[in-house]
């Protein structure tokens, strides 16, 4: 499998571990990662990309194991300081070491530099084996519609306040994608999807990842315009989320939350979907009509069993 | 003493403990401190006020006493991780604990605030105890001329760099003020001036501290207009600089490193000069026609000491 070339459609976590499966399991596959930046956040003037750094660290050596994002060994003395000046926000964590990955983003993006080049330059750091692309240089930030428990009033805050400061305990009522109408696909997105053996969907977040992804102008069908197979990964293991909150942005847009309902809502490629194949947990019912449903173990509960799981997605990409 | 006013010129360390000094001696005073802001620089993207942040962190109980600057109890991650990316400058202190109260400078300053309500912010945690004035909202940056060792050729680099980074070391021909000509003196300062009851030059650096702060367009004449009397310190002791590198700076403007060569410097109120009084060490020589020399110990060492030399100082001044 040397020389062949793969492009993952990715969040954070999820994403990240599901990449790091994948060069176990094709370690002389050249791979790209295109990641979502909806979840991207300016917080106390510093521009913050949750998945971009998650994937980074992940793949890089950096990431904390165990809470899945930010820095192994992480201290949170600036977090504390900021406090101690009652600065909002203050529920976001920001670590001291990951800060400085901020600083430099912020400092290389007000001098003018392109996302995309803020995070070559910071992978050069990292060297994560991959490269790491933006899914788009434009900021697209994904807003969540809540109703105001205190007014009963719709309004839309930005998706880490959802997520991270709510729990996304407030009731979304829709996910709206502020700048996407302005976005394009960031540099060597849709160059990487006309030369890719395979497109893989990781078993990231089908609506504020993936969702938010293939919202970029342009992105769908340059994807789509590959001669390569897509092959998604279902997200949806025994009928839950393995992690994250899917299953609160699942029925926002009316998607079951089972690996059925996410398989249709990807939908046949041959019916103007997504997927060529479409893997899901051993066990779980999925009839997705024109689609190559695999069965196996959706893990990723060990670097083998992750390995294992990419191996499976290559199979059904035929490469 | 009680409702006098009080206005005092100052620059970093010295000038927060001359500060420190005069509240032991005058605890009922109404003390407005005209801080130097020649060696603010941007690094990293955050905006770095180091002597306001002295004065602030030694008058509210936050400074590294022994340093004489930034935070007690300091952690470097940050700076650790920026070196680890390559980040230039890799030489300068930027603590985790200081760099929150960059991030609040920087953003409030992005977002339009003038330096005087930022730094008016930051005392709100902090609580001095003073009035904490930069010189000017207006940004004028201390830039040295220099002999580049390699070239031969002059070239001008930032305060920051000359004194940090180089310990002073490379010979300064000049010391420009970057951005003077368009600076004002802060909103505060003028109208503390007209109502000040002593005004105070701290035994700052008296080219790049005191001087930087005269060197404002229209602040030295409204010094001078005031009423009050002016009463300048020594921070040349037995000779020598207590502390930082003034013995660097004096040369370059044709000062003698010596009491009477910086009270001559500033000159007598009478002759065009500032000062009315001048407060050197024990035993210095100083001959500074038309001025009222005062001669006691200039000893920083303990709070008793410079509570007394603050002391001598209001005496000199006729409070």
């Amino acid at each position: 499998m040397s020389f062949v070339k793969f492009v993952v459609l990715a969040g954070g976590t999820g994403g990240a571990r599901f990449l790091r499966g994948l060069q176990a399991a094709a370690p002389e596959a050249s791979i790209t990662a295109v990641v979502n930046t909806g979840d991207d956040v300016t917080m106390h003037g510093l521009r913050i990309c949750p998945d971009l750094d998650t994937v980074m660290y992940t793949l890089g050596g950096g990431i904390d194991e165990e809470r899945g994002w930010g820095r192994a060994g992480e201290s949170w003395t600036v977090k504390e300081e900021l406090a101690a000046y009652d600065a909002d926000p203050d529920w976001f964590g920001l670590g001291d070491r990951d800060l400085a990955t901020h600083l430099i983003r912020t400092r290389m993006l007000d001098a003018g530099y392109p996302l995309s080049a803020v995070t070559a330059a910071l992978t050069d750091r990292w060297q994560p084996g991959v490269t790491l692309l933006p899914m788009s240089d434009q900021r697209v930030e994904t807003h969540v519609v809540v109703t105001d428990p205190e007014t009963g009033r719709n309004r839309a805050i930005h998706f880490q306040e959802w997520w991270v400061r709510h729990r996304a305990a407030l009731e979304p009522s829709a996910f709206v994608q502020v700048g996407v109408d302005d976005a394009r696909p960031a540099p060597g997105v849709v160059e990487a999807f006309a030369v890719a053996d395979a497109i893989l969907l990781a078993p990231s977040n089908p609506v504020v990842s993936v969702g938010t992804i293939l919202g970029v102008p342009g992105l769908r069908e340059a994807l789509l315009s590959s001669p390569a197979r897509v092959v998604g990964v279902s997200p949806i293991v025994g009928g839950a989320v393995v992690r994250g909150m899917a299953d609160r942005c699942l029925p926002v847009l009316g998607i079951e939350v089972s690996a059925e309902g996410v398989g249709r809502h990807y939908g046949a490629r041959t019916t103007g979907g997504l997927l060529d194949a479409w893997l899901v947990h051993t066990g779980d019912p999925a009839d997705v009509p024109g689609v190559d449903v695999r069965s196996l173990p959706l893990l990723m509960s060990s670097s083998e069993t992750t390995a294992a799981m990419a191996s499976a997605a290559l199979d059904a990409a035929g490469v």
